[in-house]
């Protein structure tokens, strides 16, 4: 905590249902501030949290188009008037589409964008090289990965993605995945470089592991895909209209 | 992370079932770790964390006789060999029992004893200054704190012991709960004496809430309690077996 830059502001939030990270970050110069993955069902207590912390919502970024939950998104823009943000290569409508090694600024702080397919073509990964912490999306999760059975997936593209440009940060780079399922809230690119069961293996092997998962659809995946490509709904509760039809 | 010092090594860990956090804290340097408020169910994922960050652990502590989940304290003491520590205030029996003002050493690494009964009469909190990071147990919950209608409760001596011991450290030093139930993780210093609903008013006030806040029994009190006062079963499942007596 020491030392003469500021560190960022940063918050990790959990929505119990989807098992989702949803992160808030701030410049404690300007206020500016960001957040990554936010779930509809928890946008009031996101909003509520920005402005106890006196930040001031910007971006409302996606590492990806997800399937297992509704993105905040499109609420946060109306309740807070901050931008969306998304990949250009997602397809999906955004204010801002972003590419591979561009910066987002908020304030005095930034991510870089890196680019990692492979759980979907559009997946993201952004990087605050200040503070050593990397949002990961779905790409690599705690002694896991994303799947890649549906939505683009592809395990050898994954594969590549997580260890040319995730794994290659230094080891005591911070993870925060934007999902758990055992209470885990962060790992490092040390601990999955070591211990990771699919990540360690080589690519054929992780390929097997991939193709083997038997996975069932996530269950609300034909209501989150369409509104999440539009960066989500604009109002709260208008996705629970939709799954109650 | 810069800096002459190493920093803790610091883990935050979530039951989902119970919402109750663990901590596991290393020093870099030695490895010896310290978790605190660890849950019976999820002491083979605590072990193996331990484990893969290559920690040895030397004391499984607890802020206090906890009455909604199962220590995993004795499980923990016989799978690693480590100590119990509790607060010999709270009657509980343990290998090291603490009292207000003790500094608990791991390592390089060390905790600041701080006694803030109110929720029970044992309760502590752990300062680790050097980090400037404070568990609060069950004294201080993010925008909330421990209920004062069971277990030597006293909603007084809550509010004196929250204000003098935990709001009066300086407004940066980050807060850790034992428990959030909207999946928020951590707050500050300064939100609290900003933000709490309850804290932030006069004492007769405080006291007032917390008489009408008419909270039902917690469904494991009666065989998380006595256990805990033993902290907790020696082995894996023992819980569950007087449980489903």
């Amino acid at each position: 905590m020491a030392g003469a830059r500021a560190r960022v502001i940063f918050r990790q939030l959990f929505d119990l249902e989807s098992y989702t990270y949803t992160y808030l970050l701030g410049c404690p110069k300007t206020r500016a501030a960001i957040i990554i993955d936010p779930v509809d069902t928890q946008v009031e207590r996101d909003v509520r949290m920005a402005k106890e912390l006196d930040l001031n919502l910007i971006y409302a970024m996606n590492t990806h188009v997800h399937a297992d939950h509704v993105t905040g998104t499109g609420i946060l823009k109306n309740l807070t008037g901050c931008k969306s943000v998304i990949s250009k290569t997602s397809g999906a409508k955004a204010d801002v589409l972003v590419n591979d090694g561009e910066k987002i600024d908020f304030g005095d702080q930034a991510l870089e964008v890196r680019s990692t397919p492979g759980h979907t073509n559009g997946c993201l990964t952004y990087v605050n090289h200040a503070d050593r912490i990397v949002f990961t999306g779905d790409a690599l999760l705690i002694r896991a990965c994303g799947r890649t059975d549906f939505q683009e997936g592809n395990p050898e593209t994954l594969y590549d993605s997580v260890r040319s440009r995730i794994l290659s940060l230094p080891e005591d780079y911070m993870l925060y995945p934007a999902h758990d399922y055992n209470g885990v809230t962060s790992t490092t690119v040390g601990e999955e470089l070591k211990h990771n069961p699919r990540l360690t293996k080589s690519k054929e092997e992780f390929v097997q592991i991939m193709e083997a998962l038997g996975l069932t659809r996530p269950a609300k995946m034909d209501v989150a895909v369409p509104l999440n490509i539009m960066c989500g709904p604009s109002q709260l509760g208008e996705s629970q209209q939709r799954m109650d039809k």
